[in-house]
């Protein structure tokens, strides 16, 4: 796993981790914060790592699941050892090749928007470690939220977890939502790429939402958030079709 | 220390770890590579915890000693726990705040290059933690080592700690090496800078020398290497002035 493209600077975190224990996580938003938020660890951890929300999370996914953004997989592996056929899709190589190395059986590069083109219906579609974020923003979630209901079937489940972006008292944070308030922009909008030695990931929108917010997101769409479990500022949400 | 410039990305890295025993270390070269190098650990890690290499560096040391750049301390505090008067400078106010309240009597924000304004003759300077690369580049070193021989006594002991850049396979150095070399520059000139949170340090150069190419470097000024503690690419030089 010599060749991944300079682009896959997630990718590339998550082969050294896994190959030799050793990488680090760095996130660069817009404005020039730096941050390193949970660090290479927290995608592969395991069951008996993950808090009560988490286990929810597994606990509620059903049948065949669409893993969105399966990252190394340590949801996929999970799902499976519970008995699940899980299909995972993801953009990056890196992370691809590690989550079937790591004995995720389906893993498939695809982006969520295309993830009707996919064959099959799927029960029940996941988007956790705050994968709920690749909606993006406000403009595109009721694109992706609409391939996700083409992807799954009449009664699929749509499980999401996300972080409450209101929830800080960090000036670094609140700055940034007042710079996005001031541009129309939900508060918890991050234009954000990752970098990893000399790897430089593209930059994209990931969204940060409060419930009430994703509750606002999905009205247009046929999803209905039917539940949630929040700890703190993070929470997961279960999603049933209207 | 709430109110650190933006540019001190490394004092403000060190309060958060002193205060908050959490913090990153975000190192960005100028050709894109980004590193997370040692983590703030290092720089306050105890005797306890250090190679014998750094041991050697602190007892080479000698009477009044001036510590360049000697961040939150931990040369420092342990040479004056063996009984030395330590003054050490450093341009980082957040570094310097946290030496402080660690107990390093005399700190003061002094550049080296200004080091012989500094009232007093020192029996010995110290270049620890690859602080040797302070000298910057080739151009800059005889300044440097000028000022840090204005700044000392006749009979003065120099110790210098550097990394042999050489001493790597991987290609993201050596391409870099590449570069530096059709530029006519040393392998080991780095251009960097610190990134944390908000706070984006000022580029600079930082040199990483070979052995040899430090006794090369010297050659010109009043200091000879008189002996060299090495341990896999990192050693630590004694200079005395010929």
């Amino acid at each position: 796993m010599d060749d991944l493209p300079e682009s896959d600077a997630f990718g590339a975190m998550c082969r050294d981790y896994h190959e030799q224990g050793d990488a680090f996580e760095v996130i660069e938003r817009d404005d020039g914060f730096v941050d390193s938020p949970a660090g290479p660890e927290i995608y592969f951890s395991t069951p008996e790592q993950w808090d009560d929300r988490e286990h929810t999370a597994v606990e509620w996914a059903d049948g065949h699941v669409l893993d969105v953004g399966c990252g190394p997989g340590r949801h996929a592996l999970a799902l499976q050892e519970r008995g699940h056929d899980v299909t995972g899709i993801d953009l990056s190589p890196g992370a691809m090749a590690v989550a079937r190395d790591r004995g995720v059986g389906d893993v498939r590069r695809c982006d969520v928007a295309e993830a009707a083109d996919l064959d099959g219906q799927f029960d029940s579609a996941t988007m956790l470690g705050n994968n709920f974020g690749l909606v993006g923003n406000a403009e595109r979630a009721p694109e992706i939220l609409g391939a996700l209901a083409d992807a799954t079937t009449d009664d699929a489940t749509l499980v999401a977890e996300s972080l409450d972006p209101l929830d800080t008292d960090d000036q670094a944070h609140l700055d940034y939502h007042e710079r996005n308030h001031d541009r129309g922009w939900l508060p918890g909008r991050l234009r954000i790429r990752t970098r990893y030695r000399r790897y430089t990931g593209e930059w994209h929108d990931y969204l940060h939402v409060a419930p009430e917010t994703m509750r606002e997101l999905v009205a247009d769409t046929v999803w209905s958030v039917e539940d949630v479990d929040r700890e703190e500022a993070l929470y997961v949400a279960r999603l049933e079709k209207a």
